[in-house]
């Protein structure tokens, strides 16, 4: 079973993503380019990931003592997918990128996701580049950000710390001038940082000959202290190896493998003061090394003293400015691996249901509403028969369709933030503000679920090794966690992004869903649907004004997980209805599948799952205080 | 932290198990003899079972070529649960047993499935015995269940086949008399099966000298064919080494380790035709070996001849009705597990939740409701102090204390039947039928929920093998799936156990209900929760018939699942506020902290859970056929 269909539905049919072509950065794409680029990421995933999975979820990366190993395959697939040139797809062609719109981006990038999702890292390697190519020097863009595109190098994000996790403001890895000197080093501002780093993705590895870390760090003031707080941070580039950079001219970007960056030469000098100093062992998600790095503890000493050499990118202090830079697109992945997770595991089962014979359906027994009988004579019917099967096959299409659905739009707001006419990038940053905290949650807890459901749609076989399925909710598990917490997300949303501008993000996606709502509402078979959207949306607005009305962010945000899961479910009836509708436009008498399929999930969503969003509601309505009022030694 | 004050507090001033000593089976126990067999489980589970917790996970069971590997753990705490006498705990005086309140065996086990839910497969050996207790001949208990009971050998349950999980009128094992003879072995009617039998726990293992596997299988009539159905299944005891018995005559239980029972000599022959054919390689619960096993494949021919030898139990035929004996207590079993892995998890996060520091409180900016601030300057709170983290504790505690008091009260229940008057114990049973579908399906819905909110108290370490929690998650995992799914359970509710007697089951339970609405409605803390659960139950009722009212079981049952999570909720809102209205009667001013601790989670309880039921309801009501309407190929 391909997912083919489905994004050909949601890109072409719903997103009208073809049109992006008639924007200028975009014009010599086509339907066809796009198809090209679909097909291509299709097979290396079919081909090089998907056979890996397991894999690399049971020879777990461990440390020779010497270097990290992983297994061949992650070397073959991060191979096969810097050859696509996937990696600076959305790049300018000036610099070797196929000025791909991010929609397509993400839409391709699903299928490595679906097909093994921690066998490749490149999104931190882009995210990273990306995050230079807006924030860095001309050098630091030629010699680190190109080098990652080129695939030569990876690229990491070095954020948590033991101590600071969830709370960037305690930072506590400092930078200090390294030497009189410092400001004149081409690279940028040279530093010597020490500090713990946790959580460290793909921190350590043989994939790449060098491995760009971005740190956050801080650079202590004139009495040697650390500004307190989120203002302090500074962003450093942290090679694992230092390089030397020779007739520093930059021009265009190389080729994948070659040695050069235009016609600055780049080699590499000795180890940086950057020491593995555990790899964490992890539920799943097994394929990405996680790590925990010391930074400057004297393990390589540079030039006979301790200290990690790093060059500052952007301006001391802007740090967690530059970082929040690439939030939403990082946010965006994580939500999409938490679908495409999810979808693997619809699929599997799906698959598996529709071939497994077991019982055999009720039927009307003699005494009407006392017994139910089953003709065990005849043969066991297939479990996709089952009442209750299909009920768990329908909750996952709806989480996971649905949640692709809502990544491609972010996507597409992407996309217009950056090629739009000045209002529709105004609006579609401030949708997205709005709309990220959801895009990362809701399919990190419901594509989740699915996956429970999936093992469950297998029973006891879903619960050995044999089958894929419990590998993808032990994958899918973190996806809750990194990039921010739940909690994290739900403060963000209530506590921020719901109030920025005086509600005018607020304000912009209901307008949004008002107009699929006018739509909707002329559909005799959506018009329900469209009087209970309608009615959800209303209450999401009381609820976040009585969530406010004390003005107490103790009081509001006492149940801020409950609003999020409330507002997540609320948005995605909004793009399932959407979906509905446009399905119906192009195809009213359900003649095909697909159409039938979309109805379906739209049914099921606005049945079973819109009308949770009571009780979640009750509890922020009233700032229910139960929790927070317990005494601890209650608990 | 332990778990003996939420113990002692659901025993003795919730159900009054003191009051069991007044029965006259239970005339030795007191209060006294009662805490010392608590006293003595939750040591040797802090001893022997904590600590290899993770051992039995890492150190999976695996097949040498001759035998199972099992670590040295495993041998240990099998001996000492053994040397405990808990094995018999319940049996009569006369057979070695404590004459213990099954009330009191299941509170002592709690500490087992909290310390390590896999390590012991005990629970069934003595579901085994205990079945043979019941249905076997004089002899087959003295040999079969009275070595079991010792601890000398151990039992299993042998029902699924790979083509059989759920539908178990599909068994294909067939049993013929084994020669002319057959009827005259005096270990019970001699015959030889054949198949293959599927998910068997502790199916092979070295722990001790022999393993009696109680198995289902058909006998075929006289063209040869099995009889389809249920009908057709009998029950045998096929031992894994054949016996031999001397001097045949019963007498009281031997010692543990004796190799006697009673004046009977039994030692052991040749090996039976029971081959291991593989192990499970399962995502949790890894303490406990599960196998494929084929019977009577020839691998150890008996007499020259290939087929398993084995023993009918009771009357051919009547195989699944003497299983359905044991169903009751292995459900409450699997519930159990299911809550104390919850509770495992609760108080791990809640002990990290008290010491690790993270982040500060949002505090009122200056500019009310249009921002949040936070003191950068001051310490980082501990994490129980974000209101987020306690909400996430208290509903790890709201399920999994909820639970352990609904299991206990079925354990009562049980008790009930066996030793209340005529009409209590006729009660007690129509109460078990309605009441055992939530205590299995229950806890093992919202216990793995809470030890997936355990993973979320811990962030990223909460992911990581150096934590218990994720051990816990996947380990529960198993719990909606053995001993019948989520869905038969929900077929089990609504298809058969609220329709049996005209629904005097729903009727019984109603009473219990009005019982503690009456009770609660006169104290004004729980007036408001008392008229919430009158609603709620009302609506079980409304919803019960409206399920019905075509009376088709195809209609009733399509949203069987929903309709069990909704009565789920609500019998667990009824446990709670019977809880709380027990807490303050003892301590109206809630100077306690238990007492607080109960009244913060039966508020909890009745705020964010039992509102979710309307969501599942609606579509019981409607009867809601999207899902069983869906075209196959929509999917």
């Amino acid at each position: 079973m391909s997912l083919r269909p489905t994004l050909d539905f949601l890109l072409y049919d719903w997103l009208d993503a073809e049109s992006l072509s008639q924007r200028e950065r975009f014009s010599d794409h086509s339907r066809e380019t796009f198809d090209a680029v679909l097909d291509t990421c299709e097979r290396i995933a079919r081909e090089k990931y998907a056979p890996a999975n397991r894999i690399v979820d049971t020879q777990e990366p461990h440390f020779d003592g010497e270097k990290v190993v992983l297994p061949q395959a992650t070397h073959d697939a991060h191979k096969a997918f810097v050859e696509s040139g996937m990696m600076s797809a959305a790049q300018d062609y000036d610099i070797g990128g196929m000025q791909l719109p991010y929609t397509l981006q993400a839409a391709a990038n699903s299928f490595f996701a679906m097909a093994s999702v921690s066998i490749g890292s490149n999104m931190l390697t882009s995210g990273n580049a990306n995050l230079l190519m807006v924030h860095g020097t001309e050098m630091q863009k030629e010699v680190f950000a190109k080098n990652e595109f080129s695939g030569r190098w990876a690229g990491t994000m070095c954020l948590s710390e033991p101590q600071a996790g969830s709370s960037l403001s305690d930072v506590a890895t400092r930078a200090v001038p390294d030497g009189d000197g410092y400001q004149g080093d081409p690279l940028g501002p040279r530093y010597r940082l020490t500090g713990n780093k946790m959580w460290i993705s793909a921190g350590d590895h043989e994939l790449t000959e060098n491995i760009v870390h971005i740190v956050l760090a801080k650079i202590p003031d004139a009495n040697g202290k650390l500004v307190p707080g989120t203002r302090g941070i500074s962003l450093f580039i942290v090679p694992k190896w230092l390089v030397n950079v020779e007739n520093p001219h930059p021009g265009p970007l190389p080729q994948a493998g070659e040695g050069e960056a235009g016609s600055v030469k780049v080699t590499l000098g000795s180890r940086n003061d950057v020491a593995l100093a555990g790899l964490n062992h992890k539920l799943g998600w097994r394929g990405t090394t996680n790590t925990l790095l010391n930074f400057g503890e004297g393990k390589y000493p540079v030039d006979g003293k301790a200290g990690a050499v790093g060059y500052l990118v952007g301006e001391p202090g802007k740090g967690l400015h530059c970082m929040f830079h690439m939030m939403n697109e990082a946010r965006i992945g994580v939500g999409t691996a938490a679908t495409m997770l999810g979808m693997a595991g619809y699929h599997a089962s799906l698959d598996y249901a529709k071939t497994r014979p077991q019982g055999r359906l009720v039927k009307k027994a003699e005494q009407p509403g006392t017994a139910v009988a089953k003709d065990s004579a005849s043969p066991q019917v297939r479990i996709i028969e089952h009442a209750d099967v299909r009920r768990m096959l329908l909750a996952q299409k709806a989480y996971c369709e649905g949640a692709l659905a809502l990544e491609l739009y972010c996507a597409r707001l992407v996309d217009e933030q950056k090629t739009g006419n000045a209002q529709a990038a105004d609006d579609a940053r401030l949708l997205l503000e709005v709309l990220t905290p959801i895009a990362k949650s809701w399919p990190s807890e419901w594509c989740l679920e699915a996956n429970s459901l999936a093992i469950q749609v297998h029973g006891g076989y879903g619960y050995t090794r044999d089958f894929p399925v419990e590998q993808y909710w032990r994958d899918n598990r973190l996806n809750m966690i990194h990039e921010g917490t739940h909690g994290i997300q739900a403060a963000d949303l209530l506590g921020r992004k719901v109030l920025m501008e005086k509600g005018r993000g607020l304000q912009l996606l209901g307008g949004r869903i008002a107009e699929t709502i006018g739509h909707a509402a002329k559909v005799p078979a959506l018009a329900a649907h469209a009087r209970a959207l309608d009615a959800a949306w209303q209450r999401i607005g009381s609820a976040t004004q009585a969530a406010w009305s004390t003005g107490d962010p103790a009081d509001a945000l006492a149940n801020a997980v409950p609003y999020m899961q409330a507002f997540g479910h609320t948005v995605l009836a909004w793009i399932w209805l959407d979906v509905a509708r446009r399905a119906l436009e192009i195809d009213a008498d359900k003649a095909r599948a697909v159409t039938a399929g979309k109805i379906g999930a739209t049914d099921y969503f606005f049945h079973y799952e819109l009308p949770k969003i009571g009780a979640w509601l009750n509890v922020v309505e009233s700032r229910d205080p139960t929790c927070t009022a317990l005494p601890e030694d209650a608990f």
